[in-house]
């Protein structure tokens, strides 16, 4: 296979005609050739009714094709061989052992989507049998099950260019859930993106998947993006990028005739909590993970930790020296893009010129397009009084919080936006002062994880990969992990329907063998 | 306990500053004593402060407290014994034994979400064990369950004034939740709002509740109403009325710095499918059935059967003639307020002067606010050329659309909005033709129902009371039966917690005894 700068609209793979993009080297900077041409509303239009008229008949396939084609698209990007990991590596400047990782991750989401449709679970199958001698009115037969929202649009991130890109986890999750996807090409990795989208096609045509289940788009400007939003047969998005650019695409869902959920992952700072017989035992321990975290992937990490807060002391000084040394001895990394790199230096450079705000360590010189990591830091009251300090600056870049006491990093606890991860590092005898703070962290963020960072997100079935916004657009869903099926959801009932009629989730006989709720309780089917 | 015009605000309970608002009869418009005084500014932010504080000691409660609650809630509106009834027939113009059998209706779901609460499944409490030795690296512990979402707004509904009112279904999944509610009066029943407001007062009392777990605002202009879905404490909204007013609603809570989800149910015209041997077979049965659905409650429910979709011919002959006796056998009766029998008259007007439109019958005369039936019919073309047609007139009006085969049956059914239900009227040997029809319909409806009409409504595991927009503001969701709860929820994860910091329903000794998925695989509780 060879990367030909071609779109794919249900079956067909040509060149679009809207304009020229160009993968660029993000070490060098430099083109990366073919040129890729961008859609046309026309193919927009093309790709959003291939995924309309597909919806009914892939929605129809048994559980197990569907769980198939996903573990085929695993293969198939697995057969892409070195092709997609040299151009996935010069894309996105990550190096060799991250994007081989990332496929791993990739195919691994696919094939937990295929035992997610073989479970069944996710259909919430449940059946009130009718009680026809009930007074003063008999009850009638009702069942249950979830059915797919529609065609979903997702868009791909910068920062996991497999992983949450082409054939990422909104795709692996919408397809599961036998939603459509039209996905949308990120400009940072376009060639990475076409070798998916091929691997996506070729799973599809192999698994003998109806047109329009897949289509792949790049865009020139932004009007593809923004018209699949905007589209009358798109029921879902899913979105991992900037709060700018999340927040835009929620107002367009939000303004259509027909207003859509938009799963948007945003921002994030991703507060750490160090408590004081933690840092007083492991203080250079904890500085040593720490940095890692934050200079993991040059930064660019949804759950990089960008705060760190702790009250002063010795314990704390101690922290920040060795924080200082384990970054010195830390390379520079590339960044995603040379605009990623320039914002990353403009947020840096702010934070570096703040009153109030100190500069207490640096990483390696970065050099060209790469990033120097930076630890700043701030007492507590500079920092309830600047909201600006609460922003995300995207790449190696944390604040420290520096608290009088414990009451203090509760006030900068409540004074949070909503985020990702909260992570809390702690010694048994830290447990009581931890144990008042929970119900707060609860409030703010979907994941909070102890003694360790959340830069490593793992793809299980307790997995939450969201949280209140402006961390996601919607607090009530997560992007990673087993559960991210039932964004693409919603129920439908069935009242006195012949059994002829009714899904075989709900007919009688359980031909599927599902778990069903009878009457409220959790039922196995029988043998 | 007599009604005192007054609000309640945690465990205040006095009369509003800003204006007055009576109550009316329904059945001649006089005003109804006493004043009742609207909300302040002040009485606002009161309420929603003691919500946001009553919200963490209120989540921590065990459920089995929550559950007693609820149930207390369901006692107290029974004590109010016929103070209740009588001033709530007053106010809504229904008779006696539909609102005695809306007290049974409202008691009933209370109790539904306290089995819910006790029975824990709603958690979707989840345990992905850590694995230690897993190459390359070791996996985590995870553990994930629902939480509530924050304190909720509760818009009263004028067409439930006890189901879907101030301790109605909203009010009962919120709280079952773990969520404070703030609840606004409809201003077409505040004798029944206040009595109701004043049984859940009482049940918090003697529950030993928080303060601020419920309050009770009467609004004198929409500013209040406003002013709840703006307020940054309230993290999600229950509203059952017009689509002009859940419109509004949404686009303030879009609006916010932080979004917030909004349920509001708003239209639907229910269309019903009548099939050629279902007619020919039965068309009288049929038709008494329709008119019977079409008037009940004054035509006031939201599942009211607005639409019937039918191929021409000597049958749908018959079910009009029918209809059409059936009708003028039925009184009219009285409209939930002078308002909305303006309204009424006002749609129907608008449809006996259409081009077009053919009115085929009419009720018994309405006379002072009561609603005349009527029943219209269309052609096929005459309906796919005018999306006016569509809309809703609130009240025991309906639409007839004369289709020339199940093909054109199709084409109209193609251009519906989202519906909460869809009926089919079918025999054996109409199965073939709905088969193909029945995909459609999931994408239209929230249920569908075979041989019978939307308007009564079970409450239980099975019923999905909700749709596609503009049916509600969120496909995703019911506001009726236990699956409601999920409104109100969003996952937490949890990473190597120790287990005396996690949730009771995620520690290792399973205290609360939940189901639980264990590495994906549901798994009872150990003996």
């Amino acid at each position: 296979m060879t990367i030909q700068g071609e779109q794919i609209i249900g079956r067909q793979i040509a060149r679009g005609a809207e304009g020229s993009i160009y993968g660029v080297e993000a070490a060098t900077g430099e083109k990366l050739q073919p040129a890729f041409g961008g859609a046309t509303q026309a193919d927009l239009e093309r790709a959003c009714q291939l995924a309309d008229e597909a919806f009914d008949p892939y929605r129809a396939l048994p559980a197990e094709r569907r769980a198939a084609f996903l573990e085929a698209i695993a293969e198939e990007i697995l057969a892409l061989g070195d092709e997609l990991i040299e151009r996935c590596c010069a894309e996105s400047g990550l190096p060799r052992g991250r994007i081989e990782g990332e496929r791993g991750r990739t195919m691994g989401q696919l094939r937990l989507f295929a035992s997610v449709l073989r479970d069944g679970g996710y259909l919430d199958a449940r059946v009130d049998p009718p009680m026809p001698e009930r007074q003063p009115l008999p009850r009638v037969d009702l069942r249950l099950r979830n059915v797919p929202i529609g065609p979903v649009a997702v868009f791909g991130a910068s920062n996991f260019p497999l992983a949450f890109s082409v054939a990422g986890g909104d795709t692996a999750s919408a397809l599961a859930a036998g939603c459509p996807v039209v996905a949308k090409a990120h400009s940072a990795h376009p060639g990475t993106s076409e070798l998916v989208g091929r691997a996506v096609l070729a799973a599809a045509q192999r698994c003998d998947m109806p047109e329009g289940v897949f289509s792949l788009l790049f865009d020139s400007s932004r009007r593809i993006g923004q018209g699949l939003v905007a589209d009358h047969r798109i029921k879902a998005v899913g979105f991992t990028g900037s709060r700018g650019g999340g927040t835009a695409l929620m107002k367009i869902a939000a303004s259509r005739p027909e207003p859509i959920p938009v799963y948007a992952e945003m921002s994030s700072i991703n507060p750490v909590f160090l408590f004081p017989q933690a840092l007083e035992a492991r203080a250079e321990t904890i500085a040593k993970g720490f940095a890692a975290s934050l200079v993991l992937g040059a930064g660019q990490f949804c759950t990089n930790p960008g705060l760190v807060i702790a009250v002063e002391g010795p314990a704390l000084d101690r922290f920040v020296r060795a924080t200082g040394e384990a970054l010195a001895a830390l390379p520079a990394s590339v960044m995603l893009t040379p605009g990623i790199h320039e914002a990353f230096e403009r947020g840096v450079a702010q934070l570096t010129g703040h009153a109030g705000v100190e500069t207490v360590a640096r990483g390696q010189e970065g050099g060209k397009l790469r990033g120097q990591a930076a630890f700043f830091a701030v007492d507590a009251e500079g920092f309830l009084a600047d909201p600006m300090l609460q922003e995300e600056v995207f790449g190696a870049s944390s604040l420290l919080v520096r608290c009088r006491d414990e009451a203090e990093m509760r006030r900068v606890a409540e004074r949070l936006e909503g985020q990702l991860t909260a992570a809390l590092h702690i010694e048994a005898g830290d447990h009581e002062a931890v144990r008042p703070l929970l119900p707060l962290l609860e409030r703010k963020a979907g994941r909070i994880l102890v003694n360790g960072f959340g830069t490593g997100v793992e793809v299980g079935h307790a997995m939450v990969h969201g949280g209140p916004f402006p961390a996601t657009a919607d607090g009530r869903s997560t992007s990673v992990g087993s559960k991210a099926i039932e964004r693409f959801l919603r129920p439908v009932c069935y009242q006195d329907m012949p059994d002829d009629l009714l899904p075989p989730a709900l007919q009688n006989a359980n031909p599927e063998r599902l778990w069903r709720r009878v009457d409220g309780v959790l039922t196995q089917p029988s043998a």
